[in-house]
């Protein structure tokens, strides 16, 4: 498959803006991809399906998660995370796509999880600093991912855990074992 | 035993400073179980030897982790995590504590943990809200503490957690489940 088919798939499952903040994640993927040494094709072909299943109903969602041995815990927590496994799920199956690593760096691109890939880090701090992306902190992330990759994806993940602490939500447990294995996994020259 | 045998005997294994926190945690620890209906008499005694074993040598500790079947993924977390579940163990051994809801809520101080009981919930808030303390958002705790517990709690959590990861420290696994069961099965009336 090339480029503009793979957009033009995704162009049809996702709201116009949700397009645009893809576009964003491949520039940025890109970007990181070229930086950090990762497959280049792989981190675009991630990144533009990495919401495809975004805007799909929660109960669809919900019966995919059940049927296709994915976690069961993901149903006591956020919704927003199951459009990520249950994408990696419908890309294969509806686009066709095979690869392993593409499908992974869309499975773990919300929850993120300990010991990740090189290109699932690149897609999990690519959907984080894209360009159309302005929370605070971003700038200090993007800083930093021009940088080193681990820090970065280590500031994007306690960001996030902290935004949801502040509002009174749950974290996957997911979340916070990647969290702690990047801390305690540190290279100490980085 | 009573009240005053039991502070000679945390006097002696303790700093002058730790002490006088350790004579702040036993009139919050009171103040809350007559608040909550928690037992009046085990809340002073897991408030006064709560923190026994903080001055103990790390290789001490570690050593007591190994031999007494503690879980063993505390010596991969924190040292200032290690004196909770050592001075449970110490404060049974050395000082003839038996009363196992007393030895908990001093086993589960420091990390929290899921479910935790009443007693349990007391001493971490108190250790956390004490007269002594005066780090910032400790009087949002002790305002809500005068109102309902699980929430005192749950934002105790919250700080401390946010507070670690921003000194880019890890977790404990324990800490997160904690605060996870509290977000996930707070009362709709509370």
């Amino acid at each position: 498959m090339n480029r503009d088919r793979a957009l033009e798939l995704v162009k049809k499952q996702i709201t116009e803006q949700r397009y645009k903040h893809t576009l964003g994640v491949v520039e940025s993927a890109i970007w990181l991809a070229d930086k950090y040494g990762a497959d280049r094709d792989k981190a675009e072909f991630a990144a533009i399906f990495h919401d495809y299943a975004k805007f799909r109903p929660k109960d669809e969602m919900k019966q995919i998660i059940a049927a296709e041995g994915m976690p069961l815990d993901l149903l006591d927590y956020n919704m927003e995370l199951w459009h990520a496994p249950v994408g990696a799920y419908l890309v294969e199956k509806e686009a066709g796509i095979k690869d392993i690593e593409i499908l992974n760096a869309i499975r773990y691109h919300t929850s993120g999880r300990e010991n990740m890939s090189l290109l699932e880090k690149v897609i999990y701090l690519a959907d984080y600093i894209e360009p159309g992306r302005s929370f605070p902190g971003v700038d200090e992330v993007r800083k930093t991912a021009s940088e080193q990759l681990d820090s970065a994806l280590t500031e994007a993940m306690r960001n996030t855990i902290i935004f949801l602490m502040n509002r009174n939500q749950s974290i996957y447990p997911a979340t916070f074992k990647a969290y702690n294995y990047l801390i305690m996994n540190k290279e100490e020259s980085a």
